[in-house]
């Protein structure tokens, strides 16, 4: 049996779209975009619209939609909520469809349109994540959104936490440097992934605007069994 | 005192010259530009002339210059050698100019021309860059090479080896998620760098090519003590 190749991508400035046409490409943003779309369908959500603009979001409040918005971790004055999972509780997103403004989000699903499935994971669904993309017959690449095009580490941690259960599975085999270094770096931080991403860039940035409460929840596993996919252009849960 | 500042760039691709203006670029290609200039020069070569095209290194060879030349892994036709590091010896380049190809070397080389200094990096000078470094009054950027803009684990293990040591110094201090994941590697590999890259990429194109021989000795340390610095295009010996 032909085993399916497995890569990491740390950055979407080395994303390189011809490479991964038909692959299954999921889309890992730990601090904090992937893990608040994880806990909006958790929490019934119907749909999220990811939006490049703050036009668009403005446009998209003005028909009626819920808004998350934030720039530099600010909400935008005419949004709903900012970009915390916290802020998406059953109360305010059950049956909703939510506009979600992301520029590096939009950017990414753009880049990874030639892909054959584009997934959302986080540390809160990566049992199911696994498991689905186990039970489909694709290569897979794992995409780091980075920070403005940077490596990071939390991300790196949550592509090698599902590297390692992916080369585990035994469907899978990997010849590319990204992923055995993300599973290496998962190796050191997994017996305490909140005391390892202490020296993380952005959890400085987060507790320099009080927005540090939601980390302890991002990093913990599986509150949820949802799998955020794209379907023409906008996100819908589907289980595994 | 400020403490310098010291980041690690794991890809041509997400450097940033703006950012490191002013700063030493300390330029790693484990598997083995730097590894073959750092031998060079310690067995006496006089200068290199890093040229980015093979119609550039043809023209030198016309000249009467030695030429290491390779394209994949074969030793271009008019070429006095390849690139291995076993090639520059002291019979051959004692007092020599040699020019040596490489695309991605050039390209870097441009890329970083903002910067104070540029300096070539590999295990063979990892002691001497170091000390001269510390003397240096400049933030540092340790640029890693890859692989047609691939993150790599080779050139990766040795900025986590030099920023190991340059932030035990004291000097230095780094808010940046790619040098503490180039440190985490390094003290996964530093009991044995050498079975550690053997999961390595390019541990296994060199082998394909029978290349791979010199991998043990461009994993070794302190064979010379000879930086490698760029003065006006041209890579000549300092001392520390």
């Amino acid at each position: 049996m032909r085993k399916r190749n497995l890569e990491t991508c740390f950055s979407p400035a080395l994303y390189e779209p011809d490479r991964h046409a038909g692959s299954i490409v999921v889309v890992i943003d730990i601090l904090r975009a992937t893990s608040a779309i994880c806990t909006a369908f958790e929490n019934g959500a119907a749909s999220i619209i990811p939006v490049a603009t703050v036009a668009e979001a403005r446009e998209y409040k003005e028909k009626g939609y819920l808004v998350a918005a934030e720039r530099d971790g600010y909400v935008l004055d005419f949004a709903d909520f900012g970009n915390s999972p916290f802020n998406f509780t059953h109360e305010r997103v059950a049956g909703k469809t939510i506009t979600y403004s992301t520029t590096n989000g939009t950017g990414i699903i753009k880049l990874a349109s030639s892909a054959q499935h584009i997934i959302i994971a986080s540390f809160l669904n990566i049992g199911a994540i696994t498991e689905w993309i186990i039970s489909h017959d694709n290569d897979v690449i794992l995409f780091c959104s980075g920070w403005k095009n940077r490596f990071n580490l939390e991300d790196s941690l949550c592509a090698g936490a599902i590297a390692e259960r992916l080369l585990e599975s035994s469907f899978f085999s990997t010849i590319c440097d990204s992923t055995h270094a993300a599973a290496d770096l998962w190796s050191l931080a997994k017996n305490d992934p909140v005391g390892y991403i202490e020296k993380a860039a952005q959890r400085s940035r987060l507790r320099d605007k009080n927005l540090d409460d939601c980390i302890p929840f991002c990093l913990s596993m599986d509150f949820t069994q949802k799998i955020p996919i794209i379907k023409d252009g906008v996100l819908v849960p589907t289980d595994k």
